[in-house]
């Protein structure tokens, strides 16, 4: 199995007092360890990564490596400005990731060419295998398929995590195959957007760049192994029985603040464990989340 | 006159090596004292504030107020995390700024609520007045007439920047009003987006918050002097001379590639001033830039 295949959990990075809460990430690292992911990637979106300096992510990817036990870690290295990047890949491969995740953050609108200097500013600088981060939710970058084949030619670019897929099995498949076509085999496609994990793991994707396999990665773990090992069904059936959940994603502004609630309901992270301005769950939004998520049996 | 009156002229922060050009950015600043614009907003999405780190930042602060001469300074203080936007407000605080920009930056969505507390973080950290940074086309986030009203009664607040107003005369003198009535009468009223700057003024706007400004003043002092003394139809003549120059903004995908390739020209910045990934212009756009603001009469 590739590096970039199976399950790769994103952790939160919860901060306390606006730095961050070493133990308590220690604590989510370890237990998405003993859950049995397939990878860990720590600083993605879920993580974060945005919004902590260069120090805090260089701090956080060391965390990430010394808790994850023989569980391999990708780090994001993504920022708005390339030399920034390029400081974040330097300490990701000091403290040991395996592998990098890279989205095109944006302020100015980036052209194509823009972005695609930029993975190769990145491919040219590091040994480590680079996962495209295609997240157009928080990049406000959109990636075509020619622009996913031009930067997969570079050496060194392993994956591309996609941004959900057609919810109609056959269109899935064919977007997929679609992405499959246009790039080198050695590039993995991985899917992500949770409520499209299993329609995407069923079209054919190697891989999920799972949020809430980064808070409770149970049910993220059998909806992978069903679809990976044959069983389609069953992976659809468990997804779809989680529809509640990816409803509160959709419903309360992405799936960042929903997966912060639940880890410190679980008593995973502190209350206010996101960077401000990001403000948690109000509370009945919040008694709404415990509410399904217990419903669900996750907690 | 208002310290948030008239015409505020946004530089250019040139880059050279991936360091602040302190030569080139003060002679940016020392030309548009020169022409009498009536304030300077350093570090606006022109100046590529979301780009620099908070001692990049600092610098630069300084570096406007020490060459601006008697001009006020305003300095752009936003950054996707609230205590970065506090480092960068002290920062400014010291630099001698006489007012904060600060625009909502995003990478999660941010809620109203989230952006409002942002505001009032700020509004009870300083005693400089604060401009409400409404730039959708670079933060994504949309504010609303009732969000302004709630921010702009936060004490400090002092100007709003909206960005662009209707087209039609009338619409925009309604729109203009709207905001006015929502907010208190201390809370000045600037319009941006340079192809909209006569429209807005001639609909009551107090002043225009300039891309071009900052590295072309003469032509934004005439059209601010014009609408601002009573003569609309002269202010409208002479931004609709300059609609080519428009046009490119808007072909190009925004305004600051194009005026990095004017000033870059002219001389005032080494060529690549841009922070990577942001890449200039192709060399057959610049010829078109250059082509254009030649025939302007503009260079």
């Amino acid at each position: 199995m590739s590096l970039f295949s199976g399950l790769s959990a994103f952790p939160l990075t919860p901060l306390l007092d606006d730095a961050v809460d070493e133990r308590a990430f220690a604590g989510i690292i370890e237990r998405l360890a003993d859950a049995g992911v397939d990878s860990i990637t720590a600083l993605g979106s879920t993580g974060s990564y945005a919004y902590l300096t260069v120090e805090e992510r260089a701090q956080v990817a060391a965390l990430a490596v010394e808790h994850a036990g023989d569980v391999p870690v990708f780090v994001g290295v993504g920022a708005l400005r390339t030399s920034h990047v390029l400081a974040n890949v330097e300490r990701a491969e000091q403290a040991g990731a395996r592998g990098l995740l890279l989205a095109p953050m944006t302020y100015q609108p980036l052209t194509h060419d823009d972005v695609f200097e930029l993975f190769r500013s990145v491919a040219e600088r590091t040994e480590l295998p680079v996962i495209v981060y295609d997240n157009p939710g928080t990049t406000r970058f959109a990636f075509t398929v020619e622009l996913y084949a031009r930067i997969a030619e570079l050496p060194g670019v392993s994956a591309i995590k996609i941004p959900g897929a057609p919810r109609d099995p056959v269109d899935a498949r064919r977007h997929v195959d679609t992405i499959r076509a246009a790039v080198p085999e050695r590039v993995t496609v991985g899917i992500s957007g949770d409520a499209f994990a299993a329609a995407g793991l069923n079209a054919g994707c190697d891989s999920w760049y799972s949020v809430i396999g980064g808070t409770l990665p149970e049910p993220a773990v059998a909806i992978t192994r069903a679809a990976l090992g044959g069983r389609p069904h069953e992976a659809t059936a468990e997804s779809q029985r989680l529809a509640p959940l990816w409803a509160l994603f959709a419903e309360f502004g992405g799936s960042v603040r929903v997966v912060a609630a639940i880890a410190e309901h679980l008593g995973l992270a502190r209350e206010g464990c996101l960077p401000l301005p990001l403000r948690g769950l109000a509370r009945e939004q919040r008694a709404r989340v415990v509410e399904t998520v217990t419903a669900l049996g996750l907690v």
